[in-house]
């Protein structure tokens, strides 16, 4: 054993030697010696010179094979070791999973006849086994000791021995079939890791090993997940994703290059699937999966991952160029699409998740490989995990030398689709009084796990959810809770308008809950406007509902030097028959005040309605507010008050709370308020919410508990629409708004006697 | 302007070098010069050499008043100067306080007339104005720049010209009449803070100004708080304390002391009131102080103010060393007396108040300063905040030396009432697996801001509240939710028993919720055991309700090699006549599973009951369970399970939700269960709390949903109270207790035709 041991070293000394000096690299992709097998690990080594390269070069294709050379390659291995070597962040991340995977491998391999759907025995023994042979491949590269390649040699010719003979999983989803697995999904996911597991430890192994388990293991699965599943294959989905990547790794690494044709062009190597296709279709231009950012991080880990192989083995293709560098964009809007590290949770979303994912902790480390900004690094310093690749290694070094600087999130609106014309999730966001973040969401659908919730928004301030999202009804994984599976109230509940933010006209929901309806329509963005003192937003949607067209603006305004500012919410809804309009806010925090009697119910609560979502929440509370202004003052446990005032158009307002018709306590009881009128035609919701104040009870200290709006107006006159705001040192903030969509004419408008003029979208005046 | 500062400077120089060269450390206190006005400054300059000694000595005395001379010495001051001139935490808190310190200074001084009570703005500003004399005076002593001395001047004068002209308080307490303010105890608290802020400034002053001060502002107040108010002043209470230590401090200031005697014995100088009475009695003989950790670390700031002064201007009184160091167990006890930074939130208790409150960080600062504990730097870190002390000195060099070491909090009993016999206070702590703490309250009723709940418990875990307490229900100082002060639902509510995690009989709260009874009866510690295996507590009352005897006993226990824990809880309660007994567990999380029909209202909620706190409670379930054993899980937000297994002794479960008849919102709205019995003599609450599994939806695994517990069994034979926990496993834990007071005799007792035996208190079995 020590002899092999120490033949293998010498071997891969050799290599990586002739790698160090043989290979191109990408600063010198002009060099006439690229796009040959034999230089494609060489995508981060210095250009050599003129003189050297020549003959070295012919020694390197003497190599026929330079393992490993997908995510991670030969020459990164060569830094990773010396990495290792010196105390540091890497050396610690590549300690902790020696010590983890030394543990697996005293244990005895098993590789079970596959029989239990996702969640069994089976089914989760198959995972972790893909996941320790990858952790095995790098230990061993990063080591040497033959023990680390012999357990993946071990678990793979058992997979070997298994494979050939499988049938169809016993509990197959029809849509989407395995063999190891129950879905398709996961025999990719396998192999994209199993792939990459071979790839390191393919030179340790004797040609007879290596034989039995490209013919029995590697190759069977990527023909069943290609020829033998082209439904999938050729899929322009997140699941024929995963499938390309893994067929295409394993291409490279069994040097398939028509496996790898036809992971990029479809199975025919027409273009109309494959993965090229799939980065024309699955985001926007600027990197937006239409899913929503829950989604996308998991979309993203194939997209990445194969897109690096395919940096490595043909940078000639410049993939991370490829149409505007959307995979980079990607990578950044998921970022984008986060506030306080966790993801805004629109659609199926599990609110805990964010950018700790180890799907982002790969695309963060691989975008700072290609374009070392500093800005990723803070992200990977949240993240606080760091990956064993080259480009792990390079970030790892990175932090250490100090390079982070603060990421700069952007107030962007981004169009929704491949051609971004099908609406869009705007984002404003500001640092100056708080970071704060306002979203609208005017997107598409989003699939199956999209929620009927179209111009609904959030808000978030001082690290925490201010005007939240329920997300998905689920508890993840969880056996023990309805299997981990998505709740029944995710249906009858989360998904529903009621649960959003957002218009809901006769207690029904958008679309009537129609997903092929609500697919093929989406809203329109009007218009998005940022500037430093002033981000905002319109859109509209005539199909949520028959016979409704209802606008929403929303803008995120500070004022008074920077030191306030507010978020106005105007909502304009029309029709030609009379309905009931609801208008729900979601809220996070503990009601402190109101400017009116809540009507509250103290000794019995019923349900607020039958269906739709109505049915699960409790109506606390009943009022019709008499005042000018209605308003209602909560304290989040981020320590400030928030207070929505709202012009007082003859709504009537209840508290709610989720959590009737819960037979099982699936739902979190979580709080709202509901505006509400019957019977109207045509109807504005307006209101701004006011951050401020703070209670710190640790240092026994009370700021501004009470709110600085003393009223709201709102009028509309032609095009101009506008809204006074008068604080209680009877200063005003007006924010005027032009809804000609051209803008063809200076607006003005009349307020109190005096005219008002402005020619850009919008205008703020403050009258102190 | 320039020339005084000079001057100053110059004379500040003089004496500071004298002082470092002539005064006595402590090292050396059986130096024959102690005890002289003089040498009072020299508590921590080190010991000098005999040769020199005497001839500085006399330079020393005639140097008159060597200022400051408080809780910071002039001695203090030198190092202090030297750790601002480098990079640090020091200097960097230095800064911080100056640039706050400079706005104000900016700004002009307000000395209103006194109007309003606490809350309004000139109680406000009297407040502010002390807080900022004190600021400045520290930095003039820090910066030597005159500017800051003036402004203590100016504000002192302005205090000068109101004080003497001063009618009693228009808003006064009865009980304890202030003039500047509502209450004395804010008039005593002014004069703890400028008492010192003069000593900070007084060399800087002209002699006129020094007079009218002293004269018209700091002697009046100190005699208005002593001779004047003796009904307060000589009282062993919390506000007699500060009163004490205020004028005892202005007599070490002014050279009065008499002051001080008094401050110390009474105003008579009997010893029957004064600090030391107070010291004597307001602790326990271990520090605990009988109102609770919340009053503890309050009612602390000025005991360890005045101590600190005393200890400086005269060390022979050993103060710290007063009745077995008295002060400094308190200190610590308030640290015991935490969980995750917080404070335990019994009685009337903020929950979001801390360690790292001011009132502590003064206390952790002077015991780092006494003792230089390594584990009082772990404090410190966590408190985050440096005090511009000389103590505070020596904690950020201490901080930034790397001194830290962890906190070993401990398990521990602190007996109530001062001589420890009046109940106790019980905490339980492991660290094997998992840092868990589980409290038994068997403490007296802690006066006017107790709660009426004799042997409630509450569990802590991974970070997180799992089994709570209400605490207060109250927004303090949050002026827009009832003005801040204790809402009505702390009496209806909060205090009641069902707002705990006790026995309530028949609906009704411990002593009819009359204080005069709650406070002339306690319960009554049995035993406490603490092994690394096992903690374990029990309890006894028999005044709570007129014919009711109730006794519980509660155990945090580790098994299975420490991998796992249970808490053990057995209440047994006796009677002559039938009651309904109901037992709450107010939890932190959300219901996973049962393993029985919760039995829960779907549609329609309704108060569970009319009074006592019932009155707020929402019946959210009703089950009447029919296995042998009863089991409800939860899963906290700190991604742990938590299933709360008992015997089924034939009690229905109701789930319950808080927020029922609370028209302002003015309640959270936490979730309970109550198991029920109805018209019973005796009966037994049997249950394990098992903390298991983690959810992490960020790395989308899911460990141990389910509880390990199958089945839980009890039985009493003679003095022999054991638990059977038999696990999925099959294995069994057996926790066997001995009630024999006197452990006369071996214990014995059989299970399943087995005899078992043990000679200690208690005895745990693990049969695998």
């Amino acid at each position: 054993m020590l002899k092999r041991n120490q033949l293998i070293t010498s071997l891969w000394l050799a290599i990586s030697t002739a790698l160090v000096v043989g290979c191109n690299s990408e600063q010198s992709s002009t060099n006439t010696t690229t796009n040959t097998a034999a230089n494609t690990t060489g995508n981060d080594i210095k250009p050599v010179t003129d003189s050297s390269s020549s003959g070295v070069s012919s020694l390197v294709k003497q190599v026929e094979v330079a393992h490993p050379k997908l995510v991670v390659t030969a020459q990164d291995v060569l830094a990773m070791r010396e990495g290792i070597a010196t105390q540091g962040l890497f050396r610690t991340a590549f300690l902790q999973q020696k010590a983890e995977i030394d543990k697996v491998i005293s244990q005895p391999i098993d590789v079970p006849m596959p029989k239990d759907a996702g969640g069994g025995y089976t089914h989760e023994r198959h995972k972790k086994n893909y996941a320790q042979m990858y952790q095995a491949g790098i230990i061993y590269q990063l080591t040497q000791q033959q023990k680390y390649a012999d357990f993946v040699r071990d678990m793979l010719l058992q997979y070997a021995d298994l494979y050939p003979s499988l049938p169809l999983h016993p509990k197959r989803k029809s849509a989407n079939e395995g063999r190891l697995f129950w879905q398709g999904l996961n025999e990719a996911v396998w192999l994209v890791h199993t792939a990459q597991a071979y790839d390191f430890v393919k030179l340790a192994l004797n040609e007879q090993d290596q034989k039995h388990i490209e013919t029995n293991a590697l190759r069977p699965v990527a023909l069943f997940l290609s020829e033998q599943s082209p439904h999938t294959f050729n899929k322009v989905h997140n699941h024929g994703t995963w499938a390309t990547a893994a067929v295409g790794l394993t291409g490279y690494v069994l040097g398939e290059q028509d496996w790898v044709e036809k992971a990029l062009l479809d199975l025919d190597k027409s273009g109309k699937g494959g993965f090229l296709r799939q980065m024309d279709e699955l985001f926007s231009p600027e990197g937006y999966y239409n899913e929503g950012p829950y989604y996308q991080r998991y979309a993203l880990m194939p997209f990445v991952i194969f897109a690096k192989a395919i940096d490595v083995n043909e940078p000639n293709r410049k993939i991370f160029e490829y149409r505007n560098g959307v995979l980079l964009k990607a990578i950044k809007a998921t970022v984008e699409l986060s506030y306080n590290g966790l993801f805004y949770p629109i659609n199926d979303a599990i609110k805990s998740k964010g950018i700790d994912t180890i799907e982002l902790v790969n695309g963060v480390a691989i975008a700072y490989g290609l374009t070392a900004e500093a800005g990723l690094l803070d992200i990977a310093q949240q993240q606080n995990q760091i990956l064993l690749t080259g480009d792990g290694f390079k970030v790892a070094q990175a932090l250490e030398a100090g390079k982070a600087q603060a990421y700069q999130f952007k107030s962007i609106a981004y169009g929704d689709g491949k051609n971004a014309d099908e609406g869009a999730f705007v984002i404003m966001r500001q640092n100056v009084a708080g970071e704060q973040a306002a979203i609208l969401k005017a997107t598409a659908q989003g699939l199956g796990h999209g929620h009927f919730d179209k111009l609904t928004w959030q808000f978030y301030d001082k690290g925490a959810e201010v005007v939240t999202d329920y997300g998905a009804a689920r508890f993840l994984n969880v056996e023990s809770k309805y299997g981990g599976r998505y709740l029944p109230e995710n249906e009858t509940y989360a998904k529903q308008t009621v649960a959003h933010n957002t218009l809901v006209v006769d207690e029904t929901s958008h679309f009537n809950m129609n997903l092929d309806v609500a697919n093929a329509n989406h809203p329109e963005l009007l218009f998005f406007e940022n500037t430093p003192q002033v981000k905002l937003a319109s859109a509209q949607i005539a199909t949520a509902y028959d016979d409704v067209v209802f606008k929403r603006t929303l803008a995120l305004v500070n004022f008074n030097n920077n030191s306030q500012s507010l978020v106005f919410d105007l909502l304009n809804v029309k029709s030609d028959s009379a309905h009931q309009y609801d208008l729900p806010v979601h809220y996070q925090g503990h009601v402190i005040n109101s400017n009116f009697d809540l009507g509250t119910t103290t000794n019995g609560l019923s349900a607020l309605g039958k269906a739709n979502g109505y049915q699960h929440l409790w109506k606390k509370s009943h009022a019709q507010p008499k005042g000018s202004m209605t308003q209602l003052t909560w304290l989040n446990d981020n320590g400030r008050f928030y207070t929505h005032s709202s012009v007082n158009n003859g709504e009537s307002v209840m508290l709610t709370q989720i959590g009737a018709n819960d037979p099982l306590f699936n739902l979190r009881n979580e709080n709202g308020f509901i505006f509400r009128v019957k019977g109207k035609k045509q109807h504005n919701f307006v209101s701004v919410l006011e951050p401020h104040g703070e209670y710190n009870p640790s240092k026994e200290y009370t700021l501004d508990s009470y709110s600085a709006v003393q009223n709201i107006e709102h009028s509309q006159q032609g095009n101009i629409e506008f809204v006074v705001v008068t604080l209680v040192d009877n200063s005003q903030i007006i924010l005027a708004i032009n809804h000609d969509i051209a803008l063809t004419e200076p607006a003005q408008f009349s307020y109190r006697d005096k005219t008002y003029q402005f020619n850009s979208r919008f205008q703020l005046f403050e009258r102190i």
